[in-house]
């Protein structure tokens, strides 16, 4: 039996939400892991990535059924090809949480370089970006989206002031130059995640308004 | 009037071919403009960047009328959402040659840090995967996108041996830390292209066989 359309998106829009929650975790135990220096968190960030490895299959395919089988127009199949580019998204930001996971998994067989406060912080924001982008798209509401666009500026803010940072202590003694280099290479990951989350929010405006606004907020940048 | 299905997916596979030819060059200038000390080369590639951007809105909205007229099912509707996925790759592999080249603008206003062979190593295969993975796909070829996909060893390799001497250097001399990094970070770009050309083939041999590789692959490595 062929279930309602309405029901089958529904479906899509939980599982979205079930990825999205737990891409969220995998960060906030990524750098949690790190800051607090407990590598006996890596494995809640492992355990969830083979869980949105399942998902990000089982979405795909909800996606492609219901394009075959419903036919849906306009802003449905917008959602629907939307809801296939965030699901790759999300999957690459749970990729950015396990290269975070393993660079601190290194890191924390050394002595900490320095205390940690703008990484956290910088996670912090990566995480409300990745739920507040896909809150968004599931309740279409624009004006989210465009607060999600406007909070990368701050996660790119964070980065720069993280980079300068650590270049002086590299500079200061060749000892730091390799744990350095791993915490810029943690905010390189977490500044990808942003990019992810306004990726998502880019095409949230594109299924709402119909109008691509990609290139033109990068021209405005 | 509707056009025949078949020349609306002619019209689709040369526009992908046409931004991924776009995409290779703006690698190979960017990394061009760095090993050569040639700045002027620069504006080769943010000139194709305004192109590829067109282009990517062309595209999408080309899938978009495509599904929404011809309701196409099976292999063609995989196709056609395939394509909407590898033009966002693209897109983003021209984002990286941006950050390339934004970074060697950056190097060549200070003394070459060492003569580069490994960068421009890594640019060749990258250029080679970007097209091979759109030739893939285009002609639904499971081999050649299966060898873009054992290729990427040799690029993480070569980033790794990259790593490796520019950290030597970084310990060597304070001096060279700023430069070293930017070429670290160059290299790292290299890498997300070949990460995008292996989603891509990913993609294209999900299309044919019907089968998720992508977590069983990744599993392998």
């Amino acid at each position: 039996m062929i279930r309602h359309f309405d029901e089958e998106l529904d479906e899509l829009k939980k599982q979205l939400f079930q990825m999205g929650g737990l891409v969220e975790e995998m960060i906030h135990f990524a750098v949690k892991a790190l800051a607090e220096r407990n590598e006996g968190l890596a494995d809640e960030v492992f355990r969830r990535e083979n869980e949105v490895n399942k998902i990000q299959l089982e979405i795909d395919d909800r996606c492609l059924k219901l394009i075959a089988l419903h036919q849906p127009a306009a802003i449905d199949l917008r959602f629907i090809t939307s809801a296939m580019k965030i699901n790759s998204d999300l999957e690459r930001m749970g990729d950015q949480a396990i290269n975070i996971i393993e660079t601190s998994v290194d890191l924390l067989k050394q002595p900490p370089l320095k205390p940690l406060i703008d990484i956290p912080k910088m996670a912090e924001i990566a995480k409300w970006m990745v739920k507040s982008s896909l809150e968004s798209f599931i309740k279409k509401d624009e004006c989210l989206a465009r607060s999600v666009l406007l909070k990368d500026d701050e996660v790119d803010n964070l980065k720069d002031s993280i980079f300068k940072e650590l270049l002086e202590l590299m500079a200061k003694d060749p000892k730091n130059i390799v744990r350095a280099l791993d915490l810029i290479l943690i905010s390189r990951n977490l500044e990808r995640i942003g990019d992810h989350a306004t990726n998502i929010s880019e095409d949230v405006v594109f299924m709402i308004i119909g109008k691509d606004i990609r290139h033109h907020c990068q021209n405005n940048n």
